[in-house]
């Protein structure tokens, strides 16, 4: 690659004082975001106003962005568009799946999926009141409870508590293999790991903008429809901006081509603009070196802290090839650890009931934050009740 | 009011040389929303990290936005929530009301309607797959149509063409006594006519931000729900906001208290924070004073361009009370004639097949305004082969 991450690291805004292992939450602020953004409202919004859409080229963004956003993804281009959030896409891309496959009725996931992501498959089951099951199934066994039954299967790549990876390739195979249909939600992976969805032969795949993409808080999330199913699928959510002509104004929907389809209504200009500037930096980069630097500095961290924290318990894999580019520790006592530490400058997150966790984003932390960052937790761990004998720590996987 | 229009106006930034009577489109950008954004991104995405969402109150804000956008349209504090957009809002007041008339399959509404609500009820339809039928009657002829078969309504008071008004009391009072629901589209309402949600005993009600509200381009959908029902409708995009414990990441979805359920997935809070400076100009002023002026703007209007220009017919209302807060002209050659006026700095906007917009906004259009864009409409109509005898004007109404 030509741009190194020391010239990265120099396009974002760091707090000082901060070593923040948090971008699998929130992404920090390129820079060049803030002007970007005043531009686009000052001399586009403020001065063209309504011929925006045409002459800004706002109309066309979403699908702009959701290709330089492919690139990182595996994405065919013109097949992925950025928009809504992610649990709205989860939602069209069910639906969308479940349209393709009538004669079945089971949604696979596993007990390592995101929340949302079920939360939005259970108001989905009740409100079509087909049938239709959501079958949730322990991370590990996934791919061996793909039956002629299941329709799709809705999964999480990447375990938002620990890190752990799925093999997407062979989990896709496998459910073709039985017919169903796959749903990937890449939100610990876009930007995080060497994603190829082409290769994958991924039917869906869905997720945001604001955690290793650097896109800002709530920016759009998107979805990616496989080309051999992109004329196919319908979007449920059939919005305007989703019809074959939006300015014509027709009383009946006719679903836009391919991707465009998946649009609903009108998107966040904004939002965008901050997006633009997110990926500016991430056209410079290839994604396998942002792996091959985020492995080695979560293999470190785990090395170091392992070593100086004995009452932190690994809960990621061990094996950096099968983990994403976040490290995860049970501890009984998590929250309050991570609020030492936040404390102390370094910023991780703690998830319900006892995971602390750390992303490695080599965009802007380096072996020096990490180095800094483990001798800080080392510090804090080891000068307190919770490295006294008497202290007993559970440190239970859930 | 404490607060002058002239006040107001200079709020805005507003293009040298240009009238702009396109608010009913895309508002302008308030002076105040560049720094606003700029601040928001530097001080709370850029120094706060991942904190900004407790520390700055963007997990709060879509509720507090809603109450400040809930003054203007009559809704009940804590009844209205800010997010997504105006056709997912669409989906999730349908999916709502449906659910709470499961013996009713007849979804009720008007030709009138903005094509997004009938695709977005067309989408549901179709993906619910229980037979439920969207009726499409004329929009003069809807109340008669509210039979004991019609599980609930989906209206756009305002006509997005013509202007129209719906009686909102009286149809939602018509379609109580028939046992049906309300659901009320304010695109064309909020900041532009005086409602009052409550009053009108409303079920439901959606609306955008970017247009007569001046949120900026995309900025985000709402919908309220009357108290009486918001601790029964059920989402049916059940995200992990509208979860009633987001952050305990529980696998099954249990519904936030009131109109928080109605929250979806994370919202751009970049958005929200251009948002804010057009609701700060907003709480200047009293929605019956914005009324009383838009009317009297768009009579003036009215009665000079009738006058001077023959060719264009009155599409709206002639009663100010029946209309919104825009006068449409039809005009076979509408299309040429917007782009004609857009050259000479007069910004309408046009609408297939055959008319032409122009919006009265009084927080940054005076009557100066008015009398300077009517005499340059009144210059390019007569100045044209349009006013000549041998051009035969073809008037219709479609």
């Amino acid at each position: 690659m030509n741009t190194t991450f020391l010239e990265t690291k120099a396009l974002f805004e760091l707090p000082k004082n901060m070593i923040y292992l948090d971008g699998n939450s929130l992404g920090p602020l390129p820079k060049s975001a803030v002007g970007r953004v005043a531009d686009m409202m000052t001399h586009q919004w403020g001065e063209m106003l309504i011929t925006g859409w045409n002459k800004a080229g706002w109309m066309q963004q979403p699908v702009d962005l959701g290709n330089r956003l492919g690139r990182l993804i595996g994405a065919e281009k013109n097949h992925l568009v950025v928009g809504d959030t992610l649990s709205i896409k989860v939602y069209q891309a069910l639906a969308s799946a479940l349209a393709m496959r009538p004669d079945r009725k089971v949604i696979l996931t596993d007990s390592g999926n995101f929340p949302s992501d079920l939360y939005m498959a259970e108001g989905l089951i009740k409100s079509f009141n087909q049938g239709h099951e959501l079958r949730v199934v322990a991370s590990d066994e996934i791919a061996e409870h793909i039956s002629e039954d299941v329709a799709v299967t809705l999964i999480t790549e990447i375990d938002y508590r620990t890190g752990r990876m799925h093999d997407m390739a062979n989990i896709s195979s496998r459910a073709h293999a039985a017919g169903a249909l796959t749903i990937w939600d890449l939100a610990h992976s876009a930007g995080a790991i060497e994603v190829d969805l082409a290769k994958a032969k991924a039917d869906f795949a869905v997720g945001c903008t604001y955690k290793y993409l650097n896109g800002g808080p709530g920016s759009p999330g998107f979805i990616y429809v496989a080309p051999r199913h992109s004329d196919i699928a319908q979007p449920a959510l059939s919005g305007w901006l989703g019809h074959a002509a939006p300015f014509a104004f027709e009383r009946k929907y006719r679903a836009g081509p391919s991707i465009e389809r998946m649009r609903v209504g009108t998107p966040s200009v904004i939002a965008s603009a901050s997006l633009e500037s997110a990926l500016d930096i991430w056209d410079m980069v290839e994604m396998s070196d942002v792996r091959t630097t985020s492995m080695s500095l979560s293999d470190l961290f785990i090395n170091i802290i392992e070593a100086s924290c004995p009452m932190l318990k690994l809960a990621s894999p061990r094996d950096a090839t099968l983990r994403g580019s976040q490290v995860s520790f049970y501890f009984q006592d998590g929250y309050a650890a991570i609020q030492a530490l936040i404390a102390r400058g370094v910023v991780g997150d703690f998830r319900a009931p006892n995971i602390m966790r750390f992303g490695f984003t080599p965009l802007y932390i380096d072996k020096g934050d990490v180095l800094a960052a483990c001798e800080i937790i080392g510090d804090v761990m080891q000068n307190s009740l919770w490295n006294k004998p008497e202290y007993k720590v559970k440190a239970t996987v859930t």
